[in-house]
This record gives structure tokens, sequence and C-alpha cells, in this order.
């Protein structure tokens, strides 16, 4: 029987300003954790570990429970205020500014894992601290069958021996372009992604916003493009990569196997998810997907990509 | 039987100075028309209009002529130098500074078509002023089955009027998605493909540099994304637009049709020519090419891409 696996993801969640040439929100919630449960919830039950102040919405912690979210790992921190970014999108939507970053509540957070959570079978480690990263996989019971990770370009400039520890321990890493040149002092992605591998992870997958996905499988050689899909609405590119790693997560929770194949298939289901997270703000668009246009996304990367 | 067209191609033919991060090459036979007619040679013959001066080596004639590619079309003036093109390419290869141009020979050329090339089934206007792309596509006995077209942004900025007058009249464009954002003045591609369609072309071929390219087909709603090869090796991008141009343009020679079907292989056949020729300095590894292969990065391609 198709059994689906227990997924944790650890992350940041966040309340977000969000700035566009077109748009603005100021209060949207956001984080890496909250993306990537509720793109990942679509295909399996998702167990968030995180912190939040005690200016969290409300109605989103009901809405993330009601899209399948486990919230028991979640602390809510009644003496502080929840992480909070701004940001201003160029023109393009292709690059941005941080215009203010305040860890607030994860300037302390010590993540401790419900009992419940300790023997998942698969786990991300969503962007957040390396070393917080680095502490929920080792409260694990039992090492999961499959570890991913995210991370950014911050934990690069100014936590590189903690980010090269824990990535040491992963299974996949998934990584925007420029951070996987940066992590790796490379020219070429090949070079780049040779050198991920010698530091541990065997699947790769480096992110290219609107230009798709590069993966590595897990064999030598083994390389797949994916496109994203070419959208003519992009209204807030915030949590896109967190998106697709939820939808790429996800879709192997409920898969046989991590060959080549799935993997692949992984990457357009994380590309589908990635592709609605970038048409509104926050996970509005990912919160009332339905099966039925989920399925038609998919196969609007098919007609996209065959030849 | 699978009876080939023939094909005419004009556009510029150079002597670059290429400056790359790694090495530089100072005399380096390029041009629109060069590269085109190379790549397009290992699908079908190609005829050449153009011009050179007493300054073009010979060699690289001798070269062209061996390759197959007809040269009654390209006049060689004995009081001027050659078209020549100096650029130099940032850190990263995508993208680069033109240091010098000089049009020389081109200041004062007036395409005359040889009688035989007039009754063309296919004809390419590579990138050159466009007031001579007209002038060619006006020489025509009979209106070509297939009129392709590039252009850069230097026509775009100078010569807007006059490109859009020949844009009008064919059937394929061919254009980097920076250029088909300014040619239209759209925020999107999706947009920007609107907005060229109604001008003339009825497919669509946005070029991406590392990340592929885009094709619109013929009927509505029909998108086509191809990735570029990720390669280790790239030694000098110049002329891989043109490269892949030809491997579209010669690949459609030899198709029966020219429907979703046979537009996106031959957009593959392009991507595998552009692949090739970035690997080495001017048209130095499509000279040295052959079936066998062609064929094989063909199927890396398919590799690449199959989910």
């Amino acid at each position: 029987m198709n059994q689906k696996k227990k997924l944790v993801v650890v992350g940041s969640v966040a309340i977000d300003w969000v700035i566009t040439p077109h748009a603005e929100r100021e209060e949207s919630v956001g984080g890496a954790a909250t993306y990537f449960s509720m793109a990942a919830s679509h295909h399996t039950p998702v167990h968030l570990v995180g912190v939040v102040g005690k200016d969290f919405p409300k109605q989103a912690l009901a809405e993330m429970k009601q899209a399948g979210v486990d919230l028991e790992g979640l602390e809510v921190e009644e003496n502080a205020l929840t992480f909070r970014w701004k940001g201003r999108y160029h023109e393009n939507m292709n690059q941005r500014d941080t215009l203010e970053t305040h860890l607030n509540c994860f300037e302390s957070f010590s993540p401790k894992l419900p009992e419940s959570y300790k023997n998942a079978d698969m786990l991300f480690l969503a962007n957040i601290q390396p070393n917080l990263q680095l502490q929920v996989l080792e409260q694990m019971n039992t090492r999961p069958g499959l570890v991913g990770l995210d991370t950014m370009n911050l934990w690069i400039d100014i936590a590189s021996d903690d980010l090269r520890a824990v990535v040491s321990k992963v299974d996949v890493l998934t990584i925007n372009e420029e951070e996987a040149l940066q992590m790796t002092g490379s020219m070429s992605l090949l070079d780049a992604a040779k050198e991920i591998r010698k530091i541990g992870p065997k699947i790769l997958v480096i992110k290219r916003g609107e230009y798709g996905a590069l993966l590595f499988g897990p064999e030598e050689n083994d390389l797949f493009a994916a496109p994203a899909m070419p959208l003519a609405d992009v209204h807030d590119p915030t949590g896109a990569g967190d998106c697709f790693a939820g939808g790429f997560m996800g879709y192997l929770c409920g898969a046989q196997d991590q060959n080549s194949e799935t993997l692949r298939k992984a990457v357009i289901w994380g590309s589908v998810m990635a592709s609605f997270c970038v048409q509104g703000f926050s996970y509005d668009t990912i919160l009332e997907l339905n099966a039925e246009k989920i399925e038609a996304r998919y196969k609007e990367f098919v007609a996209l990509t065959q030849f």
C-alpha cells in the first residue's frame, strides 16, 4: 500500500513585510517552515518545529492546522515577537533587497522535539541558523530515511563552519544557484555540484528562480533540468523556494522509492507548488489549492517540456 | 523522400576580438551569418549573403566552403576592412561589454542576391541592420516558405521603425529575453510574446542564454521550455544565439512540416549547436563536429529533460 511517511520540518516562521513594484503587504505570514508545510501538506501530513511570538496571527495558526500541519512542535513565546523580515523586490522580481531583519523569538530559540516527532521517516531542515538545524537532527531517535536541507547566503557568510557540519549529515541539499557557487567558490554549477557532493549530500537541487531547477541525482552524471512555469502574474516571489522544497519532499513521502525517475517527478511537483506560490502574497494561493488544480498544473509542466 | 530545402542567410560576417575572464582571441572569425551557416551546414547546405573586407582570412573562407556553405553571395570588398567587434565577457560569462564596433565594409553594403538564391525555400535574416534584412527579403522571386529573423538591442534602440517593418514580414523571430521585453515594453515574457505576435511572427523563440530557450508555437498557448546544457567548460559565448538559429532552421529544412512537435525538436537541435559553440572560440568546436557527436549531444538533452 502507498503508506505515507511522517514528515517533520524545522525552520523559520515569520511575519514579513513584502514590497513589490506593484503592491505591498505589511503583515504577510511567511517563514521557510510555514511555506514548506503549507506546500507539503497537499501531499502528506507535516509536523512543524519552530517558534513564534505573541504577535503571530491566530488565524494563520488555524489555517495551518486546517491544512494538515501538526503544530505540536511550534512554540508560542508569549514574551517575544515573531521573527520579522522586510524586503523589497526589484522591477524584474528576480532580485530583492532585505530592508530589515529582526530575529526576535529566534534569538533564544532552542528547539525541543515532541516525542511523536522523533521517529519521523523524513526530515526537512528548512532555512534557519545551521546550529538549530543540527540540534533538530540530533534529537531524532533514529536517523530519518531522508533528510533534506535548505539554507541561504547569510549562513554561508556568517556561519560557514556550522553550515558545513550540518550539510555533511544530510541526503538532499536545496540551494539557490548563486549560493551554490558562493558556498563552493566554483565558477560553474557542475563544479559546485561536485564540491557539494564531497561535503555529503548525494542529491542536490539547484534552484534558479524563474529559470527552474537543476537536479543532480544520486548517481554520477544523473542531471535533470526542470523549467519554471512562465507566468504573467508574479505577485510575490517570497517563499517560492520553500514551497518548492515542500512539494519535492511531500511527493517523496508518498513515493515508493527515491530513484532518478521519482526524484525528477518530485522536482516537477516542487516546481508546481513554487509556481502557485508566486501568484499571490504569503501562502494565499497555496491555501486555496485542491487536488484538481495541482494536477492540472502538473500537466501544464508536461506540456511545457515534452518534445 | 526527405528532400532538403534551400536555405539562404544574410547577416554579419566579422572578425571579433574576444576577451573572456580566462582567455582572449584577437582575430576570431565571427559574425551572425558565419555562426548560423556553420551550425546549419550540419543539417543542410547553406547559401550566405554578406560582405567581408580584404583582411578576412582566406582560411576561414576555405573552411566555410568545405563545411558546405555556398559563398556566391559573399562579396569581398577589396577597398575596405571586415566588420569588427571587440568585447569583454564578465566573470560569469552571462554579460558582456562591447568595447569597439567598426562597421567598415558594412557601412556601404547593399546586398545583391545571386539569381540562384532567389528561389530559396527558407530564409534567415540574421542579425544586421534591419533595412539590409528587408532588402534581402524583397529580392526573393517568391516569398520563401519560412522566414526567420534575429536582431539585437542596438537596432531596437536606433532603428526601431525599420526593425518593426521587417519583423512584421517574418514567420519566426528569435530574440534574447531582455530584448523581447525592451522591444515590447512588457514586464513578462508572456506579455512580450503576445505583443510580438501582434507585430507579425507566428513563431517566437526567446533565448535565455545559459537558461535555455522558450518557444511560442504557432497555436495559442503552445509553449515549450528547453534548457541549455549545463557545461563546466564555457570558453566563449559569442555566436551561441546564431548557432542556435542555425541548428533550428537547419533542422526545419530537413523536416516534413512545421507543427508543434517539429518546432520543439528544432529548438533542441538549436540548443545542441549552441552548446557546442560556447565550448570553444569562434566556430572551432562547430567545425570539428560530426553526425555522431551531434546525435550524442541530442541524446544528452533527452536525458536532461525527461521525467
